[in-house]
């Protein structure tokens, strides 16, 4: 057993769990669709459970948060870049996954606090790095919206999950579109 | 057979979807929680896909839309007694439910067309008449945002889902106080 079937199990299983959520993917359908045999799950994991903790670390990095700290670019420029780079991420698998980390906020708090607590490390990184780019851009004066930045990103990446699943729902852009107008427009004005 | 029996699977398994999810909730679960033999549910409902249409459409009372059409109030009054009530309802079930239309736009495009689209309908219908009472404070001058009050409406809908999710993930109120000091500060402002 390589560290090759490892990679694969892992990779599929943050491919089905994005698609078809943790309760409806089974490990038989992971070991499957991976094309490993069944018993090389237990050797690498020790539950689903353990390897949806192992799918929302490795989720982090498709998200791509460095792109808020890019120093290239002026503050605001870098959100719209992390922006537009998450609602294109929706568009390219047809507006049929969602945001895994969205979709495990509703779905695993019923089902694991294990993945639950990972779930909202990985939220609450990433509700860091918006803030401090928030914080920049009101100091650089791109924005002149002068409240709490911590609570505008905390506002701003639950906008975006609800309106990423607003778009699985629609099957269109039009609900991250409205998403995104409104952030510039209303919120980061 | 009574509509007793009936009311007692549609409200029970509406409890079980909410709280758990679709995909986790068998039709055993329901009749068994309801207390009912297994055989009456399919006397009543054809599918479990069937019954979950039936739920959406009984949730829409729970919400209470009407709450934003109360003509004894001004527009910005019923809005805020409206956001205040489904918060209130969050923390009522202790962060532990979320929103059912916000968990099933997450999991059912996955699962079922037809459930989808009775979410969509049902979203729709609460955009309508959040956009209305937006258009009416922005008429009244209650607020001085001009945008569109269709977009705005929609936005802060999917604000509220993505709100209610990560409110389950910390079990707080904190990330639905971040929404509601967020909307009437920073978009119905």
């Amino acid at each position: 057993m390589s560290t090759d079937t490892r990679d694969r199990i892992l990779s599929t299983a943050l491919e089905l769990f994005h698609a078809n959520g943790y309760s409806a993917t089974g490990v038989l359908d992971i070991t499957r669709a991976a094309g490993v045999p069944k018993g090389s799950f237990y050797h690498f994991f020790q539950s689903k459970e353990a390897l949806a903790v192992e799918t929302v670390k490795q989720y982090q990095g498709v998200v791509r948060y460095e792109l808020l700290e890019k120093s290239s670019q002026s503050p605001l420029e870098r959100i719209r870049e992390h922006l537009a780079y998450i609602t294109k991420m929706a568009e390219a698998e047809h507006f049929q996954r969602g945001c895994l980390l969205g979709n495990f906020s509703n779905e695993m708090p019923s089902q694991s606090a294990v993945v639950t607590a990972v779930v909202e490390q990985s939220l609450t990184l990433w509700t860091d790095k918006l803030a401090a780019a928030i914080a920049e851009a009101q100091a650089e004066e791109e924005i002149s919206n002068r409240s709490d930045p911590r609570r505008l990103a905390g506002f701003i990446i639950a906008s975006f999950e609800g309106a990423v699943a607003r778009s699985k729902v629609t099957r269109s852009r039009a609900p991250l579109d409205g998403f995104l107008e409104t952030v510039y427009s209303d919120v980061l004005a």
